[in-house]
């Protein structure tokens, strides 16, 4: 690792990578001044150890003499991006989750969190204090969006420029280590979301210290992070450290990697390989799983197949076919925002196989897309309704709570819930919170904040949306867009959060608790909705969850008679009535067993006796 | 396929693919004048099929109105990069290759060709009759260098810009096809060597018809090709199409596909598994073996594995670490070049394991390369000595006759024929020719022919020569690179040429037939030389092949006594002593076993009992 490490007895080792560098000095400026030359070694590492070095300590690096620039390992910025660096000591800091042995995948209930808005304070602090709500929703698992130090106090998080330093207006280093121990303590894994594809704009002082970008593959940001070429090694040490540092100095149980189709690495070793290696040693030393999954968009089951079938090695990844299919269902104006999702048997396929597209011509892409998934385990999976994209990316920021009604919200819980994937929420969605959730800024150089400006109008370009997205600079942007927990439980709000806990609970049977694609077999019903066959792997149980994403009633006929069944849920049910509800009946089932489900419905029927 | 394609009865479709113009004309001009409207398709095809067309009816397309370009799928351009494009009727030509069944890769000793030096006339129908030789030496495996059409009439073919046009000023492809059948009768395959990384500067009209490249990735050449992005579809069709062609139109066994490194495909299905597919569809309907040979730098074994396990699935790639850790020991200015192969156990892993650098730190790369090969077969690589660009990138051109005695190339021979490998030699290789092989090229443009002055004059400075390359453009540059032939039997060439005979025909023991690494272990002697055990898959023969690199002695305690030994072959026999060459005592064996191998020999010798 490089930056300020602590050692025994106040002792710090600095170290910082500047390969093509002749010279590199330290700056301590706090609590005294000095400038100390480093020592290079053969790898390009610059290192220098001082004794009397407390926490708290700030400095710059100088690669050139004369300019302090803060340190890019650092992993504290108390002022900001511009400000020194500041000596964190980890050693201090008493962890009670010494009996914390992590959570296996197939429980979790994972919730999307982004620190600044999900309080009023947008502290880690803050959050503690909601654990408990949280449990009790049957949430288990926390991904807090990036949390690495981004310019100024306003940002989603991928504009972080030091990936090691905590941001500091969310309470820095201390405050991120009480709240994942305070998960821990209640029964909760937290993952984080780190960005290795790129550096924000702003404060981003790599290139000043040694080749961490190449020009031989393009991003969307600009050249990609140099993963392959001359000088690749200390690149890959970095992010690889990066992903350590999460795990053995902050407790994490898990990372989520951000866009890793941005990542390039053309060597005999994948960066990908590294990493898990890297992580698979450190997960014998601390006796529990540690995650690692990857937002991707290549449609390759390469991302998830083991390293031994030429696989990235991952635990799961994000499945965007999922939401993208089972939105156009949900929000009748969703076929115009996802051209190529627009079939009911795409969702089905979204259920069964994972990937919709899976080597098919995509419009939206000009070409063919992705290979099957289809067998894979839906362990594999991450699936959502909303996140930070699918909300934050809109104009308007709209939730899906402001975008459909209630009886649809409830019909997406249910397309989520009772898949054979592990869910994510956005955080509010549990209980419906309609405050938008913008893209925000708080640049300090005004052309890039205009830059910002124009980029967010072009982004709803593809949409043909008329774009005046509010101000992503505003202070007033940030604040709209934060969560009004203290709606949780009244009214609509409660309503919709019982469904929410009732399908959680739901998802704990054993005919939904089986990942494996062979127990669930899935039928387009009248081109109208979904029936999804359920069962236990041991096969004792059997259920049938029906979704009707239509406005007319679907007639079904069970196998054996209306005896054979027994209703589990049943979204007409007049306690998930919410005001604005349209009345429908509740579903029926005849003597011989013709079921009526009525529109835009979510019926779960259990089979009394094995039938089937 | 696009291209003018003949049919049944004088019928032709002549079909571009073109997915962004509106339209697009054909507009033929010999031997009549006309312009024809195409039609356009949903996949960006533009096509008409026309009656009463014969082969060699020339055109155009104009896919802007008035302008002619020649088609970039023109099999034939009978006046160069820009004329027009000529029809080719493949069904006149009359095979007589029905009993070729191919050749197992492990039988072959291949054999590089440069078309336009190889011979005086410098085409194809000069090779014929000439191959009588080669398989007199033992060769049965030709591999031509790019044969797609390039600028001008000069060029190693790297520059080509037609790749399915075959060059004009080779014979075009009815010389080729006559060049291909008369190999398969006389029991010769052929290998080409095909470009899909880059399209040469001059006569490109790509980018005029369809996005075929990407400025995602980068490559020495400037853009990638786009094999990944939008309208990625018509480009993998494009380029595998082009593989399929070779084979079906021109009866090739196999391709060399070049310098795969500069090929990105981030897709779920890469272009190598796309290519693989429909090849392995061609085998079935043929009958007979396809190979694909890979140009890689990557020290990656996923470019020889299965796509099973996450491969490319090519039958062998080249194994560029032999050639550099055997030069550094048979060239004693072979250090200087090759700074990262300098020690003799890199030579002894490049026999055991394949990749030399498997991970290991790179000076050149500034950074880790590779992955380890140990356990791969042998069949999966190809080595040499020489090769069009060992040879030909060398500022003066010299062949390794010029650089080192024949004391040394004779132990170079041993060394590549005596490996579990499958050797591939440079023409004219095999009797020591000593004329050089320069790099030329032949544009119309003087400013592209200044840059490629330059370019050359550049390419030395990473070997810190001082730079008087030969003008490239020169013709005179591209005459002294032709073989001289008739030197092949004669003096000091004749001897060469009769050990080169003597070693190919020595790799028919059963235990140099044998590819698994199980059965080759390999000591460094004295840091001197190298002895390689290797035994036959039975067990039933057991050989040890000495190469002394140095110019001292090197004593060896065999494995029982002098009885137990039969000596196969000695370099320093009186029947290889060239004029020039140092005489050397032959190698002598104690009675107690003691060998004393003479300085830069070849001993090889075989065990008359199983003894070990």
């Amino acid at each position: 690792m490089t930056g300020a490490l602590m050692q025994e007895e106040n002792k710090c080792q600095f170290r910082v990578w500047a390969p093509e560098k002749e010279s590199m000095m330290l700056h301590i400026v706090h609590p005294v001044d000095m400038l100390v030359d480093m020592q290079k070694d053969k790898q390009g590492y610059f290192s220098v150890t001082i004794n009397d070095i407390k926490a708290g300590t700030r400095y710059f690096f100088q690669p050139e003499p004369g300019k302090d620039l803060p340190d890019v390992a650092s992993q504290f910025q108390p002022e900001g991006v511009f400000g020194p660096s500041e000596v964190v000591d980890h050693q201090s800091f008493k962890w009670q989750d010494k009996e914390w042995k992590g959570m296996p995948i197939k429980d979790m209930i994972m919730y999307e969190i982004h620190v600044g808005t999900f309080t009023e304070e947008g502290t880690f602090e803050a959050i503690i204090p909601l654990l408990d709500d949280l449990v009790e929703t049957g949430i288990n698992a926390l991904e807090l969006m990036p949390v690495a130090q981004f310019p100024g106090v306003r940002n989603w998080g991928y504009d972080g420029v030091f990936p090691f330093a905590i941001q500091h207006s969310y309470g820095g280093p201390a405050g991120l280590k009480n709240l994942v121990d305070a998960c821990h303590a209640k029964g909760i894994a937290v993952f984080l979301d780190v960005v290795y594809n790129h550096i924000g704009p702003e404060g981003n002082h790599f290139n000043e210290f040694a080749p961490y970008f190449t020009d031989h593959y393009h991003t969307p940001w600009g050249d990609a992070v140099n993963f392959d070429g001359a000088y690749s090694d200390g690149v890959r040490n970095y992010f690889s450290d990066n992903a350590i540092y999460w795990f053995e100095y902050f407790h994490f149980d898990g990372l989520r990697l951000d866009a890793i189709h941005s990542i390039f690495d053309n060597g005999a070793v994948h960066f990908w390989d590294f990493v898990n290696n890297k992580v698979n040693g450190l997960e014998l030393k601390l006796g529990r799983h540690l995650y690692l999954i990857a937002e991707s968009d290549l449609n390759d089951t390469k991302v998830i197949r083991s390293p031994e079938v030429g696989g990235y090695g991952f635990d799961a990844q994000w499945l965007d076919d999922f939401h993208h299919s089972a939105y156009v269902q949900i929000d009748e104006n969703g076929k115009d925002r996802y051209k190529d999702f627009r079939r009911l048997d795409q969702l089905a396929k979204a259920f069964t196989d994972g990937f919709v597209h899976s080597g098919e011509y995509v419009e939206f892409r000009k070409r063919k897309h992705g290979s099957s998934s289809a067998g894979i385990s839906g362990k594999k999976f991450v699936v959502f309704n909303q996140n930070h994209d699918q909300v934050g990316n809109r104009e308007k920021g709209e939730r899906l709570s402001i975008l459909v009604n209630a009886e649809r919200l409830k019909l997406a819980a249910g397309t989520l819930l009772l898949s054979p994937y592990i869910p994510l929420l956005f955080m509010g969605e549990e209980y419906g919170e309609d405050q938008p959730f913008f893209y925000f800024v708080n640049h300090a150089d005004p052309d890039l904040v205009n830059a910002v400006r124009e980029g967010r109008k072009n982004e709803f370009k593809d949409f043909n949306w008329a774009a005046d997205p509010p101000d992503p600079q505003a202070e007033k942007t940030f604040i709209d867009s934060k969560l009004q927990w203290q709606k949780r439980n009244k009214g609509s709000y409660g309503i919709i959060h019982a469904w929410y806990k009732a399908l959680i609970q739901m998802r704990k049977l054993p005919a939904l608790q089986t990942f494996k694609k062979n127990n669930i077999r899935v039928y387009v019903l009248e081109n109208k909705g979904l029936v999804l066959h359920r069962r236990s792997e041991d096969e004792s149980q059997y259920i049938l969850c029906f979704l009707n994403f239509s406005s007319g009633a679907i007639s079904y006929t069970l196998p054996g008679s209306a005896e054979s069944w027994t209703t589990l849920l049943d979204s007409n049910d007049s306690k998930w009535q919410t005001r604005d509800h349209k009345k429908f009946e509740a579903h029926s089932i005849s003597e011989k067993g013709k079921l009526v489900i009525p529109p835009l419905s979510v019926i779960v029927l259990a089979a009394i006796d094995q039938i089937m």
